[in-house]
């Protein structure tokens, strides 16, 4: 229980890896105190995770999800933000190295922070990791989206069934509440959009949305009541439920099913595990099967008491064994109470344990449909559930735009099952039109009078 | 004037190549008519490029100015949308190639509309070119914006002022409306919403946004009082004009002018000139310097009875020295005209000619700024000209759901000076974040009792 150093006789400095819930919770906690806080993330912005799927179903735009970590502390003057990419963590010399500019920056602190979250987890089936879907990223959203409305595309010029069949068939696997989410989405994005709009004479397409799950019951932390709901919400929307299936391989054109069954489909999405962030291996303790790190009732990392480690990176040992979910609640508790303990510290006084408030479950399977489990006690399904999870997430989005934007979206998107952000919007490949415009091939010419060349509207 | 040859016995097939405001327009007036129409795009959707510059300066989301070409033509049984990129024109065969899913498809037609609009314009300048962005596509918009926001992010990394400065000094080059805007736009963002939140440990950021015109005058096309008004509210903006001034060459480090000057910028914006879609060399007609399609009046392609060009591609050759503007309101126009030719045409009718009915030219400069010369008559500047822009690019928006987010948006930002479409969000490199997982260092390992890899929320 050392004070923190204060190395260059100044203001002691706290690093926080990571501008998740778990981050952002702690320097929330941290403005305006007597410290100085350097937040670094690899991204500008804040990602509000729980509706990634929205916007991999085009109903939301990447913006209304994402939101700049500067504009957040625009008037904490003690709160510093630094986009960049940590190489090390050097927890000796108490020094982070992060990649920015190309440029290696060694920065000092006195307390760290690290709450770099969780990744996909595809448990050892590398084909099936290069072909499926992740759903943790804002980009992966992105990808998963343009994936999407492009097999619809091909498959519109497409006059052989069997290829359209893979085009148009999507497959979820995992059955978690971010399996469910997005499972229910699809199907509307598919039945309710793209189905009207892929008539023609190519024939009509027949989408089909599919959800795998390895075990025998959807949503696994719920009570069977609401398990069961879950299952007859999503079969009542259309989608196909396959229970007690783990998955085999996934190579791209099908999915192959431990039992035997292949489904031909060129859309798997991944939502059937997340592992922590590969940053936890930086700090140098051994790590969790699942790669988290270890970290004592109070959140410091055994052996490193300077290091604390929250959210879905880290893993509470306080003996009686309770295990805290990987969700969001969670992190911005942790973030919250490492930002205190290392206060407490400072002014000398006792590190305070960590105690999960649980405020309870939910899901939303599609317009009315959903599952709540509110402070584990309330049981709620279908409407209401819907209507609790609607309230709840407008409530909790972050900045006020934002709240606006997407209320503005959703409200448009169920009164006219419309889906104005289904566009393919890519720029991978060519950095400017430019680098396309120099293949032009040769022209001949003729001169007219006169001709502007001037772009004029 | 020969009627059309109906291949197959069935309907007359007229093949648009292009979703721009031309082939829109021209497809919307096909509509419901006796041919049926394949409408052939790059992309899923239309953009509307008057508020690029808006994507580009993060104060729009793609989705609002972009609106998926499927859904505008939901109800029209005979118009048929498809996504790919034209190889090849073989108007002898009546036939066009078209590369999607990887495969060449040849589709026939018993007229054609190229309407495949224009690129920008660099003049022979290759090293310009590679460095400079373009703004005429929606993922330019966005490339524009990520490294505008990433230029921000590094300076605040650095303590070298030559650094700061070529990080901070965003320069538009060509003072036509888009220049204008863009510049207006761009000292918007970075002077009003950037500089407040990259304050702290590394001193203050100084943005500059400077526009080089060639010319010794803006806005060539509108009368010198407006000239006059639209140079003085840049600079009461904030934005330093330079008249009179031809880039040399622009190379990613600094740009230099004809003029010796050199100006220390990483972001060179080139909003000089466009020439015609390189598609136009597909139809073999001998072409005007600027890539243009020599059209008849009534917008035939001359030698190709069969083959109308509208919009940015075209070159009307009416004999009187007319020329029209590469703007939005002629593509409409003439999208519209040849649509209706080609149903004369049909109908043994003869064709007619192009009048272009001018409502006037407008431009946005920034908040309460800007200048309208209405029907070429009435001269609007300043807080006026700046409402009328508004109202009218409200009204003109696709799309009911488009026009209320857009609402919110310029509002909010109105208000607020905020600017909440400001992420960098970049998905060229890593086609999902498993490529990169897979990179992770090695990890020791320890279990703990249980652990729950299942993501839960």
């Amino acid at each position: 229980m050392t004070p923190l150093k204060t190395s260059t006789g100044r203001r002691p400095v706290v690093l926080i890896i990571g501008a998740g819930f778990g981050g952002l919770f702690a320097a929330r906690s941290l403005a305006g105190t007597a410290v100085d806080v350097i937040l670094i993330d690899r991204h500008n912005y804040h990602t509000f995770t729980p509706l990634l799927y929205q916007v991999a179903t085009a109903g939301l735009d990447p913006s209304h999800i994402a939101y700049p970590v500067r504009a957040i502390f625009r008037r904490d003057k003690n709160v510093r933000f630094l986009m960049g990419e940590v190489e090390a963590i050097d927890t000796a010399a108490r020094e982070v190295t992060v990649r920015a500019n190309g440029d290696a920056h060694r920065l000092q602190y006195d307390a760290l922070i690290a709450a770099a979250g969780s990744v996909t987890h595809y448990f050892g089936l590398e084909q099936t990791a290069r072909h499926a879907f992740g759903l943790k990223e804002l980009s992966e959203a992105v990808i998963l989206r343009n994936h999407i409305l492009k097999q619809f595309e091909q498959a519109a010029w497409s006059d052989d069934p069997a290829y359209r069949e893979a085009s148009t068939t999507l497959v979820v696997v995992g059955g978690g509440p971010t399996g469910i989410e997005t499972a229910g989405a699809l199907l509307e994005l598919s039945r309710h959009v793209l189905q009207n709009e892929f008539t023609g004479a190519t024939g009509s397409l027949r989408p089909r949305v599919i959800l795998v799950e390895a075990s025998d019951r959807l949503l696994a932390s719920y009570p069977v009541r609401l398990q069961e709901a879950a299952r007859r919400q999503l079969q009542s929307l259309g989608v196909e439920v396959i229970l007690g299936e783990p998955v085999e391989q996934a190579d791209g054109e099908r999915l192959l099913l431990k039992g035997g069954q292949i489904i031909p489909t060129r859309t798997v999405i991944w939502s059937a595990g997340v592992r922590a962030s590969p940053l936890a291996a930086m700090l140098g303790v051994p790590l969790t099967p699942a790669g988290r790190v270890p970290v004592r009732p109070t959140l410091e990392v055994a052996g490193l008491p300077d290091v604390y480690a929250v959210g879905d990176m880290a893993y509470v040992q306080d003996g009686q064994g309770d295990r805290y979910p990987m969700n969001i609640p969670v992190a911005e508790q942790q973030g919250t109470l490492a930002a205190r303990n290392i206060l407490r510290r400072l002014a000398s006084r006792p590190q305070e344990s960590f105690r999960y408030h649980d405020r309870g479950i939910m899901a939303t399977i599609g317009r009315q449909r959903a599952v709540a489990w509110l402070y584990n006690r309330v049981p709620l399904s279908g409407y209401p559930a819907w209507l609790t999870w609607l309230v709840m997430h407008l409530l909790w989005l972050m900045g006020f735009r934002n709240r606006i934007s997407v209320l503005v979206n959703w409200v448009w998107n169920y009164l006219t099952y419309d889906r104005s952000a289904r566009i393919i919007l890519e720029h991978g490949g060519l950095r400017r039109r430019a680098e396309h415009d120099a293949l032009l091939p040769p022209e001949r010419t003729v001169a007219p009078e006169h001709e502007l060349e001037i772009a004029r509207r």
